[in-house]
């Protein structure tokens, strides 16, 4: 993989975009989330909403249970006196947990099926099933896919509480949550937070959770204090040799080829833009 | 599940060897590893032996990575005059990447079918995949699955390194590395453990590595401080029953049923022996 990212051209590469990226800060640094639109507008627009009203400064992370999630929110959701008001944003929302199928939308297929859906692969840097006898596609719950936790009523979420992967992919919960993003940097701060000891995963105490300083996009954050990344696109040849190369791993320590890939196996690289960089 | 659960049999579960049960003894607590000799019956009496000569007592967690595995072993494996000497176990071993296919073994099918084997299923507690022109089968690189670290060569494991999988299945692995056994308990233990920040999540200074205070075989233990485990055996109607009911998830939280599952979403429940539990 190294190899194939060491040809790679300018163009390969996509700059985040400042309005569709998220900061969450905690005390041990910014995890990175870039949003997805394309898949979930109401609750990716509500989302910024409610950063932008500053609803998550102050509150925590609640949960965090092994092999499934980590979930972010307000620890007094539940009090009626306590809870952190929404202002301008939306409490909750309809359910985007799918979208129509467009056939016109970029789209890198896995050339080796999936266990769950009929067709998977990347459109727009994000996994993605689709469904052409229903006409439909929607995100995958890989590894570090953000969603929006909500109760029984499917349109009890919004973005008020937001989780992320941090085990095995959890397919189960696909067209169930509305994702509406991925953690592109600062992964281990969310997978690496000790386990909860109530029942899934809650923390028992007050304070065991960790608290969210703020959560920011990143286009309201001045320049200088950006974190500037680019992701590999996920629509080039370059892509498509990046999953061969992961079919068939050519290192040497490698005794048995797969021959095979599955959706979440494929990584999604990042790097400091190439301005940064030295000879490119 | 629970519901399932509450209807099983004595006879739904199984308790753990002690004779094939390690346990890593770490400061945080205990982590509870099955072995599986019906797959790597020389890595298993290897790792035993390699315990009871008491070569992991200080030892360490050399490496956490992200999504990946973390990693125990000599912090000295290196260095030829430092080194912990292995006695009268193997310093390394022949590969049991496979095994032959024994189509007498209970073996309970996956019905979804899998990216990456002809066949995959459960055996004698242990996820598997078969692969009858070939006439293999082998362990699967699910969560919480324990391997052999080795080098370049296929026979330079044996057991002084472990690893186990803490993200998502990297089956890329299987048939590359020597998988003996699975955490059955204390995963979080693992899983939880801050990222190392060298290449390929090692630690970078030696006073972030985890001290490993001992690792045992459990029959070794006095049984009074032995961790008595019952584990769901995963060749009965209940088992196929809860494969049934992970495909088809009853619980009114869901809207869309996935009407598949794939082998490492299937859990394997574990709780403490019959006789310390009421009401069975």
């Amino acid at each position: 993989m190294a190899e194939i990212l060491a040809g790679s051209k300018l163009s390969d590469w996509r700059p985040l975009e400042a309005e569709n990226t998220l900061y969450l800060e905690l005390t041990q640094g910014r995890v990175v989330i870039e949003l997805a639109p394309g898949f979930a507008p109401q609750h990716v627009a509500n989302v910024k909403a409610l950063a932008r009203e500053h609803y998550f400064d102050g509150l925590a992370i609640l949960r965090c249970q092994d092999n499934y999630v980590t979930q972010w929110g307000d620890p007094n959701a539940e009090k009626a006196e306590l809870k952190r008001k929404v202002l301008r944003a939306k409490p909750t929302l309809p359910p985007e947990f799918d979208r129509a199928l467009d056939a016109k939308l970029p789209f890198t297929r896995m050339p080796d099926g999936d266990v769950y859906a009929p067709e998977v692969g990347f459109s727009g840097g994000f996994p993605v099933a689709r469904d052409p006898r229903s006409g439909t596609m929607w995100l995958v719950h890989c590894y570090g896919m953000v969603g929006a936790g909500r109760d029984a009523a499917a349109d009890s979420g919004g973005g008020t509480e937001l989780y992320v992967v941090i085990g095995h992919a959890p397919r189960h919960l696909d067209r169930n949550v509305t994702l509406l993003g991925r953690v592109v940097q600062g992964m281990e701060m969310l997978s690496a937070l000790p386990r909860g000891t109530a029942p899934l995963g809650f923390y028992e105490k007050p304070d065991q959770r960790v608290p969210i300083k703020s959560m920011r996009v990143a286009a309201d954050v001045p320049a200088t204090e950006r974190s500037s990344l680019d992701v590999l696109r996920t629509d080039t040849p370059l892509f498509q040799d990046l999953i061969e190369a992961r079919r068939n791993r050519r290192e040497e320590w490698f005794h048995a080829q797969a021959g095979k890939i599955e959706l979440c196996n494929v990584p999604i690289p990042v790097r400091r833009p190439a301005a940064t960089q030295s000879g490119r």
